[in-house]
């Protein structure tokens, strides 16, 4: 049977966002992005659960000790996007569009170097209540 | 590595049922069926999660817009099954046991048809907040 | 200063209900309560808190014994509502609309006799997570 | 006794925003409202419950139709602030922090001339799920 | 018109403790707590919501700074109950039940010299989802 | 496709515990698990999410009766664990660190035996609404 157990720890970072193409017309992002194109931006709490798995520590019996998570998803994520304008104030997004999927995507790829390789990685991400990802799926 | 996300979209519909055995005694329904047998009906609110998996399209970052989704659920299952009594008011559960299994499993069913084949589908049907099905599992 | 402590305990049940005025035309009905006025009843998961106010016992520390309350909201109005048509199975709502509104008042006036006159009393009664009455106001 | 009930309604939008005193240094800004006075915005998923208390009419039994009160949500609330930058996008936020205090007043001004007067008003506004207001208190 | 504003911060603590009167029996004890007088303790995530009346400031918009309200949760009642033993870790619960009537007392005078007398104190305790108290009520 | 459908029976209870390794110095204990490693205890909510997964009965549209599920919730997880101490009033955490993790694996032990061997198990463990765990993962 499958040993591992999956760890999760839900943290929270608020920041403001525009979703759009360059490339298009103001009616074309309209026409996709409806409201979310609006260009003075809006925003979102978003809920973040990093999910972890991997076999328990006989001793301690932990996959990983959450204070060591909650750390580096301070230093990676919190760091980066809390309180923040995605697509100004960050690197990453001023040519990626922050829709849920990619900031997920985004979060796995700054994350994923800090766990161990022994270790799964799984991020889901609320943008709000009703629409969230997961990755990977 | 799994490239694709799962983007999530939380519904709602209010509806009325009662799960019975029409071949049962009203005894038998009640031994199994309890309180939930009660032959003028009780009912729900309903919580529905649409879950698609896809990798998401370079430019827009979308696995699957959202706005298309919400209208497939209100025309294949809001339209159908939001303030309705489910044993009366449906064709499928007049000889269906509107159990949340098999509402997950006709939602499932009727939802699958509009989603593109080069998608995943997944149903999560809450009945209360403390009981709860997936489909598939 | 005030010296009273406001205990607060949720109860849940779920129940069948329509709304509709029986003199009123089906086309009157529909104007006013839109599909709430389904002639087959539709239902809802009803969160119920009960609150009541008083002075906390100086030995036990309790304004109420939470077992006591949970016993009261069990014979008074989950054995008269839980899995229930509201307009079909109770004397009460015969005549009388179950609006989330009545339901809240009528829940009040099951558990008062029930409660020291010491006592205050609140219900908040929630028909679905967005739609929530308190009585009295 | 107090024969009023109240209504709740639960909405939500969401928004940009940024909390800054303009004749301020951007030190002085910092050390009062920290990572809020972020100069590209950040944002939030805002939820409102509006509140009204009044006699329940004694044949619909409805102090309000929550489908009247969702109607003026939308044209005072959601048609202004809902995916737009509260200090950019509005006129009211132009010379007015828009802290949670300040829009959940602006929010009750708005509705208050659209409710009878025979009815009170109070709003709540969810600003974070830790982060809230009542206005009136 | 009131043009005061409630403010409100949640916070949360988990605690072991035990409901029981040393001058009563083992039997009696159980009669009245039932399982919550386990001789070795039990415990709860406590869910805390301070809430400050006030008339906010013209410049920032706040009724009190936020920042300032947690730091003074954090040092009067978090570093004296989080993960803490309420009955054998704290002075204040060696002779007092720690009902949760009694807790949101104690934390009402713990923070009530901490905060301005032009502001309004009240204190909501969730011991359980479904178990909670405010005071003053 | 795979035909199986989860049902998912959501249950809580509340326990005292501490982590720590006793061959360890407090110092040592208190590097890993900081304040939980506390010696007096503290306590949780813990909301215990059972997953059954399988094919419908197709007469009763039911994977698994949850009144069945809930009476095997309540003789091998609540009767053992709930308004208990892990460390002192368990066997099975005597010597074993009552992590979520390992409770969560022990919960599972305990109910498989009591599940049809067509049947897979899934447990999942709040700690806290921020600390959960699957299992297996």
């Amino acid at each position: 049977m499958n040993q591992k157990v999956a760890v999760f720890r839900k943290e929270h970072f608020n920041a403001a966002h525009r979703l759009f193409c360059a490339d298009w017309s103001a009616e074309k992002n309209w026409e996709v992005f409806g409201p979310c194109s609006n260009p003075n931006y809006h925003g979102h709490n978003y809920e973040l659960i990093v999910q972890v798995n991997g076999v328990p520590d006989p001793i301690t019996g932990f996959v990983i000790n959450t204070k060591d998570l909650t750390k580096i998803v301070d230093e990676e994520v919190k760091a980066r996007f809390d309180h923040k304008n995605l697509n100004l104030d960050t690197e990453v997004f001023k040519n990626l569009n922050p829709t849920a999927e990619n900031i997920a995507i985004v979060i796995y790829n700054l994350i994923r170097p800090r766990i161990s390789e022994s270790l799964d990685l799984k991020i889901r991400l609320y943008e709000t209540e009703r629409n969230f990802v997961d990755y990977p799926a």
